[in-house]
């Protein structure tokens, strides 16, 4: 019985042909690669975005064109490539010429920041939703989610908990402004990809929450982690504002804020300090690789969470 | 002021950057061309198919599946080019264990008749809308719109006007039955693509309909077009149950065939007498590239048409 999107995935694999022979990673990462030649490969990613689930209306159209490209961004920059090329294909209800500009222009201001190339696309009348296709290159090594190894440390860049937060706290006017911007116009880390891609072992981005994208990491790299909960970065709004539960949920449980989090040999420590200084961005260790199980720890105490998996036919 | 799609493509060619070094081909082809070495490049294109304008509650998720894919890959026959790659961004309302199976078998046909690798993709809950994109690489010389030359014959593969004559005798159970499966199961030429690649001079396939697809290859290639109506290939039934009127409707306006138009220098007259019979597939001359102007000639006589363009925004 299909069920949910994880069914789907496992009757795709089972049913259809997902792999040939310059096909590096299929369907189960971040993007796609080929290889298109011996130290050449391009990656490739899509994502679509709806009304609901990934923006609501109170939404500007440029901040929906922002954030929908941006998400698609984040899926090449966990592989530690650079994007090139961009296509979309967008389903809008009707015609207005302002919000056409206004969606545009959000779009634009990401292809221009990051020297993008729109290449193609497909125009269509109907519910809005908006799919990005984008590939990107390889600048040093792509990163994958598998390879973590034991002892490595574990990052995460930016901080956290901010898009989850501000769903929370949407009637609590100060703080949903405060925090608001995080959630509508994340940062897809585009150059912290690119420059840790030859000293990191394995990355993800943090769209479904830190705690199933971390289980996804280890899962994939067949190990385990303790995770150190004080250590986890945040918004001090965040910190101030949440009761001590909302406050592990919007940390660990909410995703969407779109930052990587990959792992790295403690012999990297130097020289990862000295990108967050360069990308003026914290990247903050969060805990250590181990052999297997995740452990959140706070201070020292073992934490159980009662964790459920995002999944967009469980809701 | 955006009214229609010609006017989000206008505005999107005067505000977005769309070019740069190995862009090849940009938007306003089949598919955006990138080159990758000096005799490689990659084709890609993408299109979203929907409940209502692409295909009806009267089709099966078996067919759903395979024309969503079927149509892309005629947008890869049309450069002339090979299928390779696949992903798919997919909306569906509710998830049923036989609507899913069917669907993926539709597209599955497709998967293992050219050889095809699935490498991506997202699910969403929502509003039913396909999203394919497939990446094709080029066999011998890529073929665009543009580059029909004066006396060159204007070829169209198989028969055409079949989809449109379906629509209009819907009610008539008998002719319906044999002609739905041409619009609901459309063949993507893609043998034919690659076999005219180095001997076509440009080539579109006929989604818009006839007129507006030969309009566009000859506004892109600065030429004219005498078109012989009574050579246009296409089924007896069509020719045999509708009106004057409506078979012209059917043969010039009406889309969806997934034909090949394309054109080639007489001297090829032998060539692509071969290759028809050895696809066995007719490919018929239909008429010569001119000087300018599209003119519509029936045993001699001119035609005169009144077209109006497809368009999402306009109905």
């Amino acid at each position: 019985m299909i069920k949910n999107e994880s069914d789907i995935l496992a009757y795709i694999q089972k049913n259809i042909n997902t792999t040939s022979k310059n096909v590096i990673k299929s369907i189960g990462d971040d993007c796609a690669v080929i290889k298109l030649s011996t130290n050449k490969s391009l990656v490739i990613t899509t994502d679509t975005s709806l009304l609901g689930p990934h923006f609501t209306k109170n939404y500007s159209p440029y901040e929906i064109g922002y954030k929908c490209l941006a998400t698609n961004l984040s899926d090449i920059a966990a592989m530690g490539c650079k994007p090139k090329y961009l296509l979309m294909a967008i389903t809008i209800p009707k015609l207005t010429d302002a919000w056409i500009k206004s969606f545009y222009k959000g779009i634009n201001q990401l292809i221009k920041k990051y020297d993008l190339t729109l290449i193609g696309g497909d125009t269509n009348k109907g519910p809005l939703s908006i799919s990005f296709q984008v590939i990107g290159v390889n600048n040093k090594k792509i990163l994958y989610r598998k390879g973590a190894k034991i002892n490595d440390d574990i990052y995460v860049t930016g901080k956290i908990g901010m898009a989850r937060a501000a769903l929370l706290l949407s009637k609590n006017k100060k703080e949903y402004n405060v925090l608001k911007k995080f959630l509508h116009m994340p940062t897809p880390r585009i150059s912290i990809g690119l420059a840790i891609s030859n000293i990191a072992n394995c990355c993800i981005d943090i769209s479904d929450g830190l705690a199933k994208d971390l289980q996804t990491l280890m899962s994939q790299s067949k190990k385990g982690a303790d995770v150190f909960i004080e250590k986890i970065p945040t918004h001090h709004v965040v910190k101030k504002t949440l009761t001590r539960n909302k406050y592990l949920e919007a940390l660990i449980e909410g995703g969407e804020d779109y930052e990587l989090c990959f792992t790295s040999s403690k012999k990297n420590r130097n020289k990862i300090k000295s990108l967050s200084l360069k990308y003026k961005t914290p990247i903050t260790i969060i805990g250590t690789v181990t052999k297997s199980k995740i452990k959140y720890l706070d201070n020292g105490n073992m934490i159980k969470l009662n964790l459920k998996g995002f999944d967009h036919f469980s809701k």
